[in-house]
């Protein structure tokens, strides 16, 4: 069920409907009132603005009742949603106001070109003399988008935008979108290398699998800036946080389970590995065509590597044929895929991540009486799970140590600090992953970033509160 | 000369030196001090820092004199410039707080999606509900900036950041640099082409001639946003501004006058474009080997077109030769190629626009008494002929009419406007172009623009000031 925001202008005709009208008539139809102003108070005829907050199937129901009712004229609906996107949600200040012709000859013509040449003599300089310091660049080809798919370039701009937006208030990271008008693969690794001198890091964000894992690999390889795809790995690393915490509730090792991850895209393959890496011994990938078996053979590369992988099972069969017994199930897949006889097959405890987005493979009031620890993506249940909790702090942090890459050990501290964000005593069936505004989460999460990325090797900067053995 | 402005932290030894002592030393060496601060001050040792305004030259005299003064101990300098760059000089901001999940839901998921569903049913909402509205690419490959010349895509990004800043304060458009890592006329038109989805403008910036005419030609016709080469045509439209008033000044006619333009890169060839579009009737375009002649042929296309045009002459010549008798010289070339015996063969009342940077083709004390209208790119003298007069009201207009292009009316017109911020009763020989920072250019230049713009077919938009036959 998806909300929205509209707000009504309304004419009140006196003589046949009074304010108080209009609020039963919006009430009764399932709208629910959150704010009034009287734009144009008159004698005879006024006219008020309504924001109401309505479901996407009672919006039409509201609109039609208002219409009809006698006294009542709609003159305008404006949806709330559309007002805050009107010119786009994001803008680029100066850090510094150029108040005359003094501070105009720094910032620009003649003084900058000083800078200029001490970037030529220096090139890391550029690290400390421009945006290089703090700017990731989030890009897109539009071709796996939300719940929509494919849909292009233009179209994908306003999710960037609002992560741009996330970027800046959780953890002060500048980010600007980039929208690719291509989807080939080599083209996409070929633009990125040339734009990245402005940037410190690239977010890749709702590149369609599998291309988008020779298109990470590719970049991590080829540029000296962190590349992170964060459908991989923004995704696999709160599923892990969560998972780490899911089990000391139900009282389970990594090493003793069975899990079954359901849907091996951008995240289910990236979720897999990273389980893998933990030290899980017995996974099961599924996807349309039922469970990838070990020792088979597919087209698919990602596919292929968890098909050569030990841990992964040689059993066949459908997600519910494969469910039995199983620990834990992650679905990144698609609603209603699961059933509560599934859930019932599982071994006791049961955890279960429906993460499928915007309907998740099971309805959380239908799982929430059989899974001892339930998660899903939506933000009306507990224990969601969103890439937001990962990408703002793990770039903070890479970027305040210039780290080279974001390696596994990286990757792996980022969920343990999540996970650790989550204190013992607060810890219960209903909060395994914190929330996506606490603010315990960025600083934790760069502190565990940047001492991976120190110890292992990738640090390129060792950041103030880091040095001379201080703990910050 | 280039002044910069240090800060130096200095620890006075009372016993030694008092406050005086320490700004009479900084002064009698050639430092102009513009601040102070007590620091830390203390019964027997101070420590203050003091803010001085000084020459490059003039610098290391400064300091030699503080270290070898008794009682003076110099801690510590450091660079205002460097600092104000410190981490870049722009930042990217959200346009609304994300304030609670309410929030979040609308600008991010789920409520994006009802956006991003706009968007690909109908591309042109992007244009209000993306940041495509108000957002202009500047890009540059690094070949040709300032007076630095190749110094590559991270060198140059102060400068557009500058610039990024200069768009936003002065005509509040929001600009974001792109430096590219290659120089291949071809690899830079397709990858502008890619990353345009985001963009409503494209700026062109610090491009080598002469590949800079071919990206901007093919990247005008093969993209439906404005394209502008700013080193071309911001120099070019202010030029034309400063010499329409230039010449009502002297009382001379545009048709009538023989103007000889000096250095025919970007700036050259396109301020050669630009007077013949004008009407000018003789041209002399002069480079490294003498005046470019009509008939004769050349490598260099934007030469070879020059060569076809009836206006240009077929004398050939020295820049020394052919600016006898001539009314009006433009320099864009470099330093010390003009003197004061070639202003004196010139026609009574002679026009010198010395344009170099850093180094004028004449010094401007020298061609004061002789020129009687001057102009250079200087901060320091009268009449500064300053691209940023243009690029930002030019964007603005461009951006607000949603014009396909920045055609030549439209810079015509740009120049026009400009000229016209002088009034008749404000211009004489030492005012002939508005500075910078007046706040009349961008209106006057955005209006002229948009009329331009609707007359000529070029824009896609009517903004609310321009209809129903409303004058704003």
């Amino acid at each position: 069920m998806t909300f929205t925001s509209i707000i009504l202008r309304l004419e009140l005709d006196h003589r046949m409907a009074a304010l108080g009208d209009a609020i039963d008539v919006i009430t009764a139809s399932g709208g629910d009132i959150t704010s009034m102003d009287m734009v144009r108070p008159g004698r005879d005829k006024s006219v008020c603005d309504i924001t109401i907050h309505v479901t996407d199937t009672a919006e039409t129901a509201v609109l039609d009742a208002v219409k009809l009712y006698p006294g009542l004229r709609l003159i305008h609906v404006s949806d709330r949603t559309f007002l805050m996107h009107l010119g786009g949600k994001i803008s680029i200040q100066p850090t510094v106001p150029i108040k005359n012709r003094d501070d105009l000859s720094r910032v620009y013509t003649p003084g900058v070109a000083r800078i200029c040449t001490a970037i030529r003599n220096n090139p890391d300089s550029a690290y400390t003399l421009t945006i290089k310091r703090n700017t990731v660049a989030i890009i897109t080809d539009g071709t796996a988008v939300l719940g929509l798919g494919d849909i292009g370039p233009s179209a994908a701009l306003p999710v960037m935008e609002g992560k741009a937006m996330l970027f800046k208030q959780m953890a002060g990271v500048d980010a600007f979108p980039i929208c690719l008008d291509t989807k080939d693969p080599n083209e996409i690794v070929d633009i990125v290398k040339k734009i990245s001198p402005v940037f410190g890091g690239i977010n890749l964000e709702d590149i369609g699998a599998p291309r988008c894992f020779e298109i990470e690999r590719r970049l991590a390889e080829e540029l000296d800036i962190p590349v992170l795809h964060d459908d991989q790995h923004g995704t696999s690393i709160v599923v892990a946080a969560g998972l780490l915490n899911a089990l000391k509730v139900v009282g389970k090792r990594l090493e003793d389970i069975r899990v079954v991850v359901n849907g091996i895209g951008a995240a289910g393959g990236s979720i897999c590995r990273m389980l893998l890496s933990m030290g899980v011994r017995r996974l099961v990938p599924v996807d349309r065509d039922g469970a990838i078996v070990h020792g088979d053979r597919y087209a698919n590369p990602m596919w292929q590597w968890l098909a050569e992988q030990p841990q992964v099972e040689r059993k066949s069969g459908t997600l519910r044929e494969v469910l039995a017994g199983a620990d834990v199930f992650i679905g990144v897949s698609r609603g209603g895929v699961l059933h509560a006889d599934d859930i019932r097959q599982m071994s006791p405890d049961p955890v279960v991540f429906a993460l499928a987005n915007p309907v998740p493979e099971i309805e959380p009031a239908e799982a929430r009486p059989l899974a001892r620890v339930l998660a899903t993506g939506r933000s009306d249940y507990p224990n969601q799970i969103n890439n937001a909790l990962v990408f703002p702090g793990i770039f903070r942090g890479a970027l305040d140590c210039r780290a080279r890459r974001i390696n596994d050990r990286m990757k792996l501290a980022a969920a343990q600090a999540i996970a650790g964000v989550v204190s013992d005593h607060e810890l219960n069936r209903d909060y395994i992953i914190p929330g996506v505004f606490n603010e315990r989460v960025v600083p934790r999460l760069r502190r565990a970033v940047i001492e991976a990325a120190i110890e292992t090797g990738e640090a390129r900067r060792i950041p103030p509160d880091f040095r001379n053995g201080s703990t910050g």
